[in-house]
């Protein structure tokens, strides 16, 4: 009896939690029963990847303003919160009155906090979006599609109509984020600006960037030179200075960034890694008429149509078919399904205590194998 | 020979300058010639009365991005700077080629830096902008009628579409846009929170923003109290916020005003008496959708048209018609004709002292008498 329960109980693995704190020390494994077939208008998902982006360590920190639900996967439990945002997954099984859906089918999630650190799921048909699978098209691309490329794609393309060989300058440019937006860019023909923070192997990372397409590397103190910046205002922008920043750092270097910007510009933000405000002056909103704004992938999601959704979703798997989209640099962390809990939970917190360290420059997916 | 020279001389004045600096030790008078009559497509007006804007003063200081032209008024003179963005004036004299414009009518400036602290001038017939003549409508009404009603009044409608009954927050509000605000707002059946800096008379004023149509008046300390910001926001606001600021202060007293705003709110900047920067956190930006940006007057003056601008001057007069828009709190400076040059110029001069020294809450008006 205990080893048939054992066996069952194994069938599907979720990394959990119940209350908010460190991830490094609350998250556990929770082993659960094979999924019954799904009810309709839903569809049974089993889980090939899912990241462990920044944003998903401050939900279970309890410090970002989109929360969990919690989620009855074991019978007779109150409940538990499964981590885990954004993901990859397959279709297993299709309920009744699904359309469009079909087992092997690709799919993301369109509904924030859908506990994507699981194996297998069952979800409604509509929180998920089928993923059109061309060549080229990885399951790290399609695991890491749904947050930061869309992020860099919409901020390209919501505020400032610009024109080809336009500037667009970003902080944080190495972020995974930044790097979509160098891609994305470079494929509309726009140039980048792009600053980093100053670091030893400054060198290596200016010509990673501009083999994505970055047209510039600038460290925040190189804006410290006033004959650089003028020469960026008058020579490389022809005296129009740019139209588009975007920000994921905030703080003073962010201040020195708006300096660039020209008139009628907007200033996005999507991120303050320098934990800091934005720090403007007031100059620059009465007599250049800058508008600032801030962007969340999870608010458009919200706010648009399905249809909106998929056309984001073809367009950004059409960059990957081309080449012009690559994969983020990763690290795939296996959870394997002859784990006991205690071990699975154990790589979780100790991946957890490393990212925590900022000692991942790299993304690492979770790969939760399972038997069902 | 001297006195009838003397007598054609005085015949109007400007206040005057020729190279920027502190009002209250560089601006002169300067007596001019009669004007001849208007060329094609211009009038002559003569100015009835014109205030003296904070504008204006950092004008005369070069630290404005609106920059007034040399202007040749006397005859072998290498020209001078003319004081003066805003005013009312009659017209004298039209000149062939202009139509709607009659001897005998007010009209307003549109055009900026027009130095309106002059008597007579001779000015393109598109620059300026007649102003419908309706009871109740003062020369003071039509002097002050280009910068902070129509500043107070675009703020209110260009950026977000408040119901009846929904708040606007804003700062600095006994400053002249912030009474045009309160009025214009209360017109429209919108509530208004109204932040001034404590002191010793706040109850008067409080009585005083009140009595314009002001709902609520509180200063920045008293919003370091959480449960009445907290009721503010779920009382108030039935939870929702407010969705519109109007910011003329910055720093750290407007930091706690955004924390006032509701989702997708608007935080419009004209000012930043403060001269601190506008600091926000990064979260209201991405979670809160917040979107800060500035408003300029002189900028909407150039990017609408004359119908734009003579439908506003209609809405605005019609307002004072209604009595829902009073006259600003106001002292007339008289510079007599009979004055000297010196005379004049030391009138002015001092009481540029007294507004540097911020001893007129009151805006001055210059009324330059002439003998044209």
């Amino acid at each position: 009896m205990a080893f048939r329960s054992t066996s069952l109980l194994r069938a599907n693995r979720a990394i959990v939690y119940t209350q908010t704190g460190e991830p490094s020390q609350i998250l556990s494994a929770l082993t659960y029963k094979p999924l019954p077939a799904p009810p309709p208008e839903t569809v049974n998902i089993k889980y090939l990847l899912s990241p462990i982006n920044p944003a998903d360590v401050n939900v279970v920190q309890g410090v970002y303003p989109a929360k969990p639900s919690l989620t009855p996967l074991v019978e007779g439990h109150p409940g538990v919160f499964v981590g885990g945002n954004e993901g990859l997954a397959e279709v297993t099984q299709v309920g009744s009155g699904v359309s469009g859906l079909a087992a092997g089918d690709w799919v993301v999630m369109t509904k924030s906090q859908a506990g994507t650190w699981s194996s297998s799921r069952n979800v409604g048909a509509l929180d998920v979006l089928k993923l059109p699978r061309v060549d080229g098209l990885t399951e790290v691309h399609g695991a890491t599609m749904t947050v930061n490329p869309p992020t860099a794609y919409n901020m390209l393309h919501e505020y400032v109509k610009l024109e080809k060989g336009e500037w667009v300058v970003q902080n944080g440019a190495n972020s995974a984020v930044g790097q979509a937006v160098i891609q994305i860019a470079a494929s509309r023909g726009l140039k980048t600006l792009n600053l980093v923070r100053s670091r030893p192997d400054i060198a290596d990372l200016t010509k990673k960037l501009k083999a994505l397409g970055g047209t510039e590397v600038l460290t925040y103190e190189d804006l410290a030179d006033r004959s650089l910046t003028e020469k960026i205002m008058k020579d490389w922008t022809a005296g129009k200075g740019i139209r588009l920043g975007l920000n994921c750092v905030s703080g003073k270097d962010t201040t020195s960034m708006a300096r660039l910007l020209g008139h009628d510009a907007y200033l996005v933000s999507y991120g303050a890694m320098s934990k800091q405000p934005l720090s403007l002056p007031t100059s620059l909103f009465i007599f250049k008429n800058l508008t600032t704004t801030g962007f969340w992938q999870s608010r458009w999601y919200k706010t648009h149509t399905r249809d909106n959704k998929e056309k984001l979703m073809k367009t950004l798997v059409d960059l990957v078919a081309q080449g012009k989209l690559k994969e983020p640099e990763h690290e795939i962390l296996t959870i394997p399904a002859e784990d006991s809990d205690e071990a699975a939970g154990q790589r979780v917190r100790d991946i957890m205590t490393k990212i925590a360290a900022g000692q991942y420059g790299k993304k690492v997916l979770l790969k939760i194998e399972s038997t069902q």
